[in-house]
């Protein structure tokens, strides 16, 4: 198989090293909108050549769409003027519903929507790492015009990097990631912009309880400000979810209610044992 | 030095271990309101033997008072009634204003209050563990009263585990701690609590995001309580600080106000870095 990667970033190279690993593809000609990240992608082993979108993708057998989220549905339809008929073409955004509608309208190409559920603070071709998705999960979230063949090869591919494999519809995936990525990166962000007046008298004071519940707010902005845009409406029901939830707390606490404080730990310990499967 | 432990859970028990292992202690006598824990304490090697709390504390040189932070202040008086006089009396509470105030109270003995910034969401002495203080840093919270040589002999300790020491005025640290420690806590649990009637369709799909922001919400809700109802008006302000910088995140997020989200990210990101002092 010859893979054309469009976007060559942590998720992106890392799912092509993988690939590259595991030998199930013979060959990667990446792009990317910056072109230091394009030389680094080849430098990185990620890449055997660049070249301009257009031309990698005539070539292609399948087409790995790894750029910002908000991009997806343009590139969809610029890889589908290019690519030749019936190409497999998949991608790794983190929201679904706007991109497989894109994909379903796309002509020629046969696409399936992606989401691997894996990704660090770290971002760029020189953050990519083979073993990424180890274990991991990845989301699949076909239409009822995907082509059933396409689905299947896209999970061989995942399964081949190291990934377990699942489907779930594309807008139910955009509610659902709302709520266990999303809200947390806005809680985490809002947490450490909390205290940006009072860093000189905060400075090493934080344990490790500040750095794990803030460890995403070092993310950068680029692919949670899309994110944030793309999914508003799941965000914000739970946002106003999670704010209702911090007015009981702010409650129990000026009231130095031990038992409402002690019944909403005892949630939270349950809620998150069983979202972990723990 | 004959050391009394008047708690023999993960912060006193590791603060026991790492002395001993360091060499900076001669004998380990344990007391826990839990037989049970007691008895752990000997099968880890915490403690040497156990008795009850007057008689462990009449043979000690030191005393250190690891028991949950509301129960501190009194076990301070209890210590100072058994203690031969002039004993080295040192605590870990993670709030420090009522306890120097009940230090400097107590007759005969001379107290020193002291937070280690280290920790985990276990707990109990089996998880306890030598090297848990190592390159950790320990605030010593000295008042007019403290005897400055007890004040060094504390220092030493606490070097002895591999920790770096510190000085704060005692209120200042309950401000500043409020800010690094209970309210990423709050927020933690609020976070994973208010996700509590969804588990079924949300479990299995969180990645690290949801499981480092959330990870300090398994703590067990005995220490937390006690913090919030002792440190109330601190978290207070603080959690207000937080619902502030929230409604800014809410109002950016519904009116797709991505400069507004970008400059919040990056006082996020600023401040974060200038907290870790990376």
């Amino acid at each position: 198989l010859r893979l054309a990667l469009v976007g060559c970033g942590l998720v992106g190279g890392s799912f092509a090293l993988a690939l590259r690993e595991a030998g199930a593809i013979a060959s990667v000609i990446g792009c990317d909108a910056d072109p230091q990240a394009a030389a680094r992608a080849v430098a990185c082993g990620i890449a055997d050549e660049t070249g301009p979108l257009g031309a990698i993708v005539a070539h292609a057998d399948v087409v790995v769409i790894a750029v910002p989220v908000r991009a997806i549905p343009e590139t969809i339809g610029q890889v589908a003027a290019a690519a030749r008929r019936g190409t497999l073409v998949t991608d790794v955004g983190s929201t679904k519903g706007e991109i497989v509608r894109a994909g379903d309208r796309a002509g020629g190409i046969r696409f399936v929507g992606a989401h691997p559920l894996a990704g660090t603070e770290r971002s760029g071709p020189d953050a990519a790492d083979a073993r990424l998705f180890r274990g991991r999960k990845v989301l699949l979230t076909p239409t009822a015009r995907t082509d059933a063949a396409a689905r299947d090869e896209v999970a061989r591919l995942w399964q081949a990097a190291g990934a377990r494999v699942a489907e779930l519809d594309a807008d139910e995936h955009d509610r659902r990631l709302a709520a266990v990525s999303h809200l947390p990166h806005v809680v985490a962000y809002a947490l450490a912009g909390a205290l940006e007046t009072s860093v000189p008298e905060l400075a090493g004071l934080a344990g490790g309880g500040f750095t794990d519940t803030t460890r995403i707010a070092s993310t950068p902005p680029s692919m949670w400000l899309d994110v944030f845009v793309e999914n508003r409406e799941a965000v914000l029901a739970w946002v106003d979810a999670y704010l209702a939830e911090m007015a009981i707390w702010r409650e129990a606490i000026a009231a130095g209610d031990v038992t409402k404080m002690r019944e909403r730990i005892a949630a939270a310990r349950a809620a998150r044992a069983g979202i972990l499967g723990a």
